[in-house]
């Protein structure tokens, strides 16, 4: 049986929703078709049955007489609230041992402990939000960036989902034309025009060809862009890396309360997190360069999204760099030629690679031209052309059902070409329509759903 | 210049009110003449400004264009609010992130940031609440355990604040006639009654007493019962200390969600929470009997409220005892008479012991009797005789003035024994009027305030 029973939406659910630990204020949210009649027999106050829908009142919970906490009560009244069932939220003080002794009345009452996720749930399954939505939510609580925040704000206000509704549903009334049709089939009749599905299939292609393509931007702005920096020896890999990082802490201690975690190991560049992988193989490499094999730093490279690959100007000629460059290519990941210690380098090599465009001049030391650098990264990886009013993919779940509807749509139109029968097209139509609704929920099961939900935090 | 100036009530103050860390929801307090147009200058959905008053309102924060999250807003209009100023709370999604940027927003359109108490401090200044109720609150967010919370929620409600108020208001009144009569000094009229003074008085005094008697309890209640286990080497104090703190342990892993902090230093009885000094000392001491000096154990035991003081009944005799109780009772700090190991105590030693009510038998291995020892250990304290509706003194500075209060009663007293004349009488009386109003907040200063008030958290 599932973790998340459908009919388990009888229950009435209970969850701490602010963060633990002391604050102003702790907030429980109650939802349920008992939501209101459970609150009242604890709360003292207004008759929360009779208040309208969007008020607050002050008020104490009572454990018998014994006064818990003076809370303030927000009601909503079903539909109009989160979940859409009856929503409470109980505004108590921050102590995380008042919150949990009026918990532990509200479960004397008759509610439950939600579960991870399951106001959101509720929300799904009454329709108030469809499935990326739903997931968008969770997103949103964890942004720790501009772009993430934009992109899962855009995508819970609606997103791509209005987008693949409407393609679907147009695809749902192709799709009943043909099966009419099959019906008639021995008349050999044409409800469903193929030049109309051609043009459609073509429409929702170029959709879903977008849609995949943007993965590749929203993952890296959910999750950073892997980054490495290789290079030889004593090339300056070390003392990029810590500029690069400097500069950032600059940033991170002047903007108060902005802590981050692993601030280490990444930067943030315009909103673009860099991860980068082997932070400590690099900081360790200065002491023990003997011990780096060529076989680690191969197979590093190989993880990274960008490479930033440093050249010893002071050391390298350009058949040197020229050999370095012809393993480079090999590997088939986007990479930036970085010529440090300028300040050191021959002038006849300087003079060389000064009017080239593919290589950036930097002192590490000196901290020149990092900025250059910087600009290149954005732009290597394409990731300068994302502009807040574009839908974005981010999630991995809805690129997978993306790439499956691809697949289908091609079938369609190699089908077409082939002139095959309605009922070969049905088929590949329906697959497509299935693909299309697994991502707005549409198309979805329990345990989908449980693995879905089971990501969120509680009380969300 | 105070660190909180009165005039800066003409600010429009801001804070996060939600611990930090990610959850379902966090919250953002603002406060002030133009918190109604500051949140509506950033807030896409209804007009706020004729909104009711305790209603909530979905819709957007924006940055210009940009959708910064969506969220719930609450209007509190003014009075009927918490600093009973126009209050807005934002509902956001609970991400660390979003919240700074709300925040940020809402500096650059001329919110501050709210100081540490600063909500409470304007509720206090605006007359919604006396100075002891202002304190309860950040009592309330600090409560651990159960009596700690109620005896503050019962002081924020009310508590003894209206009970010194009426009192002084009686003093006041009387003062007044006093000073009447000081200007009528020459006809030698008697409009104050002298009578009806030390009736008055006396009646201050039995509360004031009662107050001050309530802060040992009051404090054993907010900070916990210092708390010594003592006895000769091998007397079993580790033993019983790990058998005291694993049942508490048990009770803390069954319930969800109540971790404490230094869990291992304190276990709580029926509310109470027991402080264990030098546990440390005690684990210690299984390995390094010898070092434990008996100076330091002296030193040890006079900083507890209680000391619960092991027999090793295998070794010990009558005699060997009566030579420590005598020591014991020289420190003249309530002991609890502990006699260990009844396993292997000698029967004859036993049928002694057995009959008499000031010993204590226990096993510690085998855990026999704890529940006996911990009964002892809550009567012994007299802490068994609190009740809810009891009030109860748990601020040093509320003892302070109380204690200052009982002096200047004391010198009405025996200036009424002397026939003290009317001035010398109405100098004491405003004494104690100025003593009981520091309590309340009718006489106050900013660096009063200040100091109180920093102690908060910030948002509350």
């Amino acid at each position: 049986m599932s973790h998340f029973s459908l009919t388990n939406n009888e229950d009435t659910i209970i969850a701490i929703a602010t963060p633990p630990g002391k604050g102003a204020i702790g907030i429980i949210r109650v939802s349920g078709k008992n939501a209101i009649s459970i609150v009242s027999s604890v709360f003292h106050g207004k008759d929360l049955s009779t208040v309208p829908s969007h008020t607050i009142h002050l008020g104490t919970i009572r454990d018998e007489e014994k006064i818990v906490d003076e809370v303030l009560v927000t009601v909503f009244k079903s539909p109009h609230s989160y979940t859409s069932e009856d929503v409470i939220e109980i505004s108590c003080h921050g102590s995380g041992f008042i919150l949990s002794q009026v918990m532990q009345l509200l479960l004397s009452k008759g509610a439950r402990l939600a579960k991870a996720g399951e106001f959101t749930l509720r929300a799904f399954l009454n329709g108030k939000l469809d499935l990326a939505q739903a997931e968008a939510v969770a997103d949103i609580v964890a942004s720790d960036n501009e772009n993430a925040r934009q992109v899962a704000i855009n995508q819970m206000r609606g997103g791509f989902s209005t987008e693949i509704k409407t393609m679907r549903e147009k695809l749902v009334e192709y799709a009943s034309l043909l099966e009419l049709e099959l019906d008639f089939s021995e008349e050999d009749v044409e409800f469903a025009s193929r030049n109309k599905l051609k043009d459609l299939i073509g429409e929702i292609k170029s959709m879903v060809d977008k849609l995949i393509e943007s993965f590749m931007v929203g993952n890296v702005i959910k999750n950073g862009v892997p980054t490495v920096i290789a290079g030889k020896p004593n090339s300056g890999k070390s003392t990029l890396m810590n500029a690069l990082l400097n500069e950032e802490k600059a940033i991170v201690s002047e903007e108060e309360g902005t802590t981050r975690d692993f601030i280490e190991d990444e930067i943030h560049i315009d909103g673009i997190t860099y991860r980068f992988i082997d932070t400590a193989g690099i900081r360790e490499a200065r002491d023990k360069i003997e011990q780096m094999g060529i076989e680690r730093t191969r197979k590093k490279m190989k993880e990274a999204s960008v490479i930033i690959y440093m050249f010893d100007l002071k050391n390298e000629t350009m058949e040197s760099i020229g050999h370095q460059v012809e393993e480079l290519d090999q590997l088939g990941i986007p990479y930036i030629k970085t010529g440090n210690k300028t300040d050191k380098a021959s002038p006849a090599l300087l003079k060389i690679l000064e009017p080239r465009k593919d290589f950036i001049l930097i002192s590490a030391l000196k901290k020149n031209n990092l900025e250059g650098l910087k600009k290149h990264l954005k732009e290597i990886l394409d990731i300068g052309r994302i502009t807040i009013g574009d839908t974005v993919v981010t999630n991995a779940r809805h690129y997978e059902s993306l790439y499956h509807a691809r697949q289908s749509l091609g079938d369609i139109m190699s089908g077409m070409e082939k002139n095959a029968t309605g009922d070969l097209l049905a088929e590949d139509v329906r697959q497509t329509i299935y693909y299309l609704g697994e991502i707005t929920g549409e198309i979805t099961n329990d345990d989908l759903l449980a693995s879905i939900f089971s990501k969120f935090c509680i009380g969300k």
